[in-house]
């Protein structure tokens, strides 16, 4: 494939075309007009549908078999309830009975209880996943083994790729804590509940055929109704959905690591002296130990200064929730539940309000809220000294992490990103990233446990923070302490087949991913 | 124009085309099967919307200049203010000020207050009115003095022919009691608040250009967000978008008149008689003082016998609120409000839940709740005697009502219509009915003060109620009673010139109005 690849505009080498469809390379940030049409789904009318809006039939193999499952299909699923969820493989299990071939899975994200699905990759029932590939399926990608390529999306950008027709999803199977007979569903009640099912959004609204698969049947109207039933073909009932004690994200403790607390307290501390924790502001802090106390520390300052925040992004857990419960924010704008105290609190409290990727993330729309938060807290796994950015890949080339909304928060006004300085004593700083997930000019700090660069081209911020005793360094200077630690790393070895491609918010190809060498 | 019309599949003559565009005859309840995709918006990018969120401009002339207002132009409204709209007669003011000439309006319904638009159907500011045509405005239109022909549409054939592309909205103007910079808006909050802006969710899905006009901008997040940001190019501040003291409909208070209040215990007898009111049943009542009466008459009935109604669909008022409040239904499912009750219903008490004609009403979807309501109660300017139903037109042909949802709600389990025999000595079970807008295997029972008639094809019903102490009738001798009192109705003076064409649900025409002779 690599006399197919040509350079984009962040000077990656990307194919034109992927699993025979064309593809546009990169542009830059905002440079990419799209001057087409969304995609239409088929017209259906109720005269198809019972009168008495009962869509229930006995089983999934029904559903699918009406659906009419056939090889070469695209079938998406959400993932809300994360590690987990019981519903994907079940698909996969009958299609592979049914003796269905070259399905396309299109998940908004996989985890290892996927793993299963390795033998479906392998006997060629699942040709290839667009959407995350995680942990075991993606050391299975970077090993050259999937029929297909992959293909990663942010959030935002798998909102994008459904609406604008990249993508045309034949089925979508959608887990649901609750349901009525119609489709009607939501994610907040029912003894699976996980929260919302924002991520399954777009699948409901342009699927060609939709079957929602609960545990949970209640009359109508099952209320609220994140997933409207007027847009759902099927309903099947089954033993359990998913275990949504498996929907925690990382760790749900605070760090207790030294290193790790002193890049949060530096987070806030920096946050502070910039001026950006002021009345009615806004921040996004993800999942994870780091993560957790950062917003900790957001509270102490937030206490002591009479402060306020507009809204909160959530990812929700239980301190994000303390907090708005304590009225330190005012809203949360949760786009998927990370424990049970946010399920909990997002069904008792309207001030915890359910998003999706179409309000939070779409980067195809008359504009999305990621571009009005004040302050967006984002890991990385690797940075280079042009503050590009890597989620993707370790720095060995395995692919073992999706983008989930990191590419669509880099909006933010002021995107930190919090990492060590080295794991595992390999530099986390380096000239280039393995793989480029994310352009340096949205990225505006990173911390580390040794020091914060601030991105040059934020003058304001170098400006409000020159009498700073915070240890502001240039990233170069980062770069050469964490190599003068650990040495200079060794070039990897990579082939030159692209297994997986990485799109930007906007549908182009930003990176490829490459077969790891032997 | 009356060489182009051609016998539809109800016996009556409709045109082929309308105002230059094909349009199909009526079929047949469920016959119509449409085997297209649905229209398809032009994909928007976040880079042309300003990164901080903020859409206001200056006022709603520099909105409409900058969405490229000109000739031709299809503009639409939705009528949540109903006769205390503010917002539509500025903006043809605005148009008529800046010379653009030929315009559609496509407003989801037409009030006494848009009387001012007279003068621009008459100077050619706009060509035609889609939507409802009443009192005034539909009496310009059956002298024959409108430019362009009327389509009348139900609010669930409204949204059926803006996700169809049957209409294109160049721009959406929307009445919005409160908005953020982004355009995310609702109806229940605000010095304005008028309840909810489900009849402008088409338009905000669908419309090329999507603007809000608000007099109460709050600062990002406006929540509940019933109308979403990501859709809005522009949002405008004016002093005062609607009056909503005026969204009144009709009488608040139960009926006082004898015959009514018959009708009212009839029909509710009947329900209970039939077995229709039972645990977990669901209605819809209307407003006007009949309506109200009936559901006083249901709710005695489930106090009495320890019933609970699944839901109760609304147009909502104190009335219907009180029966939430005490328990007696569980849920509010609401289309619009029709009172102040209604709207701080909606706003404090989560059960009372905001409805668009997509979940409602929309034949083109996979069902909507309206067909498992259990009892249907509609109005009608007259029945004839195949159950056939009119809401449209007077019995002398003038065109003073629109269809609002009284199409939609036909596919209710059990549609009664309480109506007076005569209304002004002139009967109003005919023959024939002067327009169509119903076919009457879809309507059941016809309850008069002086008897009940029910639809043959019901025999089920009439097995029910055979031992009943009801005065049930055929409804030939409903019709040969008010002829005795009244006379037979004379002939009137039609001509054959097509003024407006009334849609079926599915965007066939069921008939068409004519002008009225001198």
């Amino acid at each position: 494939m690599s006399d197919k690849l040509v350079k984009n505009a962040a000077g990656r080498m990307v194919p034109t075309e992927v699993n025979g469809k064309k593809v546009i390379p990169y542009q830059g940030v905002g440079k990419y007009k799209p001057d087409y049409r969304k995609f239409n789904p088929k017209v259906a009318t109720c005269a198809d549908y019972p009168d008495d809006g009962n869509k229930v039939v006995a089983n999934l193999k029904t559903a699918l078999t009406k659906a009419g499952l056939k090889d070469g299909m695209t079938i998406s699923t959400h993932h809300h309830f994360r590690n987990g969820d019981l519903v994907v493989n079940m698909i996969f299990d009958i299609a592979a009975e049914m003796g269905v071939k070259n399905l396309v899975w299109y998940p908004s994200a996989s985890f290892p209880c996927h793993e299963p699905l390795i033998k479906y990759l392998e006997d060629g029932t699942i040709h290839h996943i667009e959407g995350s590939m995680n942990g075991v399926l993606g050391r299975f990608v970077s090993d050259g083994k999937m029929k297909g390529t992959g293909i990663l999306r942010s959030h935002g950008g798998r909102y994008q790729a459904v609406q604008d027709g990249d993508v045309q999803i034949d089925i979508a199977v959608l887990a649901a804590p609750t349901s009525d007979p119609f489709g009607n569903s939501n994610g907040v009640t029912g003894p699976s509940a996980c929260g919302l099912l924002g991520f399954g959004l777009a699948d409901s609204q342009y699927a060609d055929k939709v079957i929602i698969v609960t545990d949970n049947l209640v009359n109508f109207p099952c209320l609220p109704w994140q997933i409207h039933g007027n847009h759902v073909d099927y309903v099947v009932k089954v033993d359990k959905v998913g275990i949504p004690e498996k929907i925690v994200s990382g760790t749900t403790r605070i760090t207790k690591s030294p290193d790790r607390l002193l890049m949060a307290e530096m987070t806030a501390k920096l946050c502070y002296e910039a001026g950006l924790i002021k009345e009615g502001f806004s921040f996004q802090a993800g999942a994870g130990g780091t993560s957790l106390a950062i917003a900790n520390f957001f509270a102490k300052y937030m206490r002591d200064d009479n402060i306020t925040a507009a809204f909160a992004r959530g990812g929700s857990n239980q301190y994000l929730v303390e907090m708005l419960e304590e009225g330190l924010v005012k809203y949360i704008l949760d786009g998927q539940t990370f424990d049970l105290e946010g399920v909990r609190s997002m069904r008792e409290n309207p001030k915890h309000v359910d998003t999706s990727p179409f309000t939070s993330y779409n980067y195809h729309g008359k504009g999305n809220f990621a571009s009005f938060i004040d302050i967006v807290i984002l890991g990385a796994t690797e940075v280079d000294v042009d503050f590009n950015a890597n989620v993707n890949t370790h720095s060995d080339g395995y692919l073992l992490h999706g983008i989930g909304g990191w590419q669509n928060c880099l909006f933010g006004r002021n995107v930190i990103l919090p990492i060590p300085l080295f794991r595992n004593r390999i530099p986390v700083i380096r000239d280039k990233v393995t793989t480029l997930t994310g352009p340096g000019e949205l990225i505006d700090i990173i911390v580390t446990e040794r020091g914060i660069a601030i991105n040059p081209r934020r003058k304001d911020l170098l400006e409000k923070l020159k009498d700073s005793s915070l240890p502001i360094k240039t990233i170069e200077e980062l770069k050469e302490e964490a190599e003068k630690i650990c040495g200079v790393p060794e070039k990897i070895n990579l082939t030159d087949e692209v297994v997986a491609v990485i799109k930007w918010v906007d549908g182009t190809v930003i990176d490829s991913v490459f077969k790891v060498g032997k």
